[in-house]
């Protein structure tokens, strides 16, 4: 199963040595980490993607936390957190004399996947886009289906924000099973209240 | 200086521990890292962005290749390549009854800096954009200023690709000085051709 951390960390050298054996120690796999400034200097903040049985969730946690380099930890589910990836996706196209066809094409999809193109040459186009995992595999394989030759694909691995304080009516619709009020990374939330249903939930259908 | 590497690696446990305690070694402070996903299952792509003296670019790129579980490396200029990063931007915003002009502020600086609104609860509101990082320190600096509470940052860290086979004249408008014709990590790379000018360089500005 899994599990997706977010950890404040402080912002210094041999920190990400730190995590990266705890994690080896556990015998853990991560299947992704990002690490990225925040809107305080001296802290870093990574969002840990791992597969681990469902149990170790709170062992993974408790490690975390006993780390003197970790100010906080936090754990989100699929439905109570936004959880985005980017990717930059080079596809080999051809000169418009040769081949226009297949680049309208490519600026169709691009469209269809809300991806924007960032460079063209002379036999290549890049795209970027932004989206949950399943998206980015979305546009790879319809990519790879219309016989398009991929050259490289470069992606960040998934980073995650829990949502805004919902109602519980909002988190039920947005799928969650057990969510808690109060984020421990939020300190200065705000009550609840029961006025603007989330209307963004589905965005990524 | 700051040096960007990309580094294709065997996607197995243990390799963020690797590379982690390599640049502890050599103490060399990483500025920011991802890994992820490739077109190949068994190889994962790292970004490393690193301060360091300009003199030990060489020394980083041959130990990073000396590791057994390395495949390739790269080292890329600002011009050379497409440097991306997302990040999420939580900032608190009253409901409408109570501070609407606040909101529709929000809606009109999200689109003058292209970031998209990913989810809105009643007391928040959370941006989502992708750029190069000075890009999303401006629509950082620009909230600040306009009085707006920041309550989360999550930032990637930099990623990068190689920009498509341009020809030296377009490399030269976009600022390189010395671009090498051949990447390694474009084997299939194509000859050059003086037909069509990069038009995306300044999709940034």
């Amino acid at each position: 199963m899994l599990h997706t951390f977010i950890a404040l960390v402080d912002n210094k050298p041999g920190v990400l040595t730190r995590i990266a054996s705890l994690f080896r120690r556990l015998n853990i796999n991560i299947a992704s980490l990002t690490v990225g400034e925040t809107e305080r200097e001296e802290v870093s903040r990574m969002t840990i993607v791992c597969d681990a049985p469902d149990n170790a969730a709170h062992r993974i946690r408790a490690s975390l936390y006993k780390l003197e380099i970790t100010r906080d930890v936090d754990e989100v589910g699929r439905s109570e957190a936004v959880i985005r990836e980017l990717a930059l996706i080079k596809v080999e196209a051809g000169p418009p004399a040769s081949s226009s066809s297949s680049r309208t094409h490519l600026f169709e999809l691009a469209e269809v996947f809300r991806a924007r193109i960032v460079d063209l040459a002379p036999e290549s186009l890049m795209l970027e886009m932004t989206g949950s995992s399943s998206k980015i595999e979305g546009l790879i394989q319809v990519l790879m289906e219309s016989g398009y030759k991929i050259l490289e694909v470069s992606r960040t691995g998934r980073m995650a924000m829990r949502r805004g304080k919902h109602t519980s009516r909002v988190m039920k619709a947005l799928g969650s099973k057990d969510h808690q009020g109060d984020s421990p990374l939020d300190p200065d939330a705000l009550p609840p209240s029961e006025r603007i249903p989330n209307q963004f939930a589905e965005h990524d259908a």
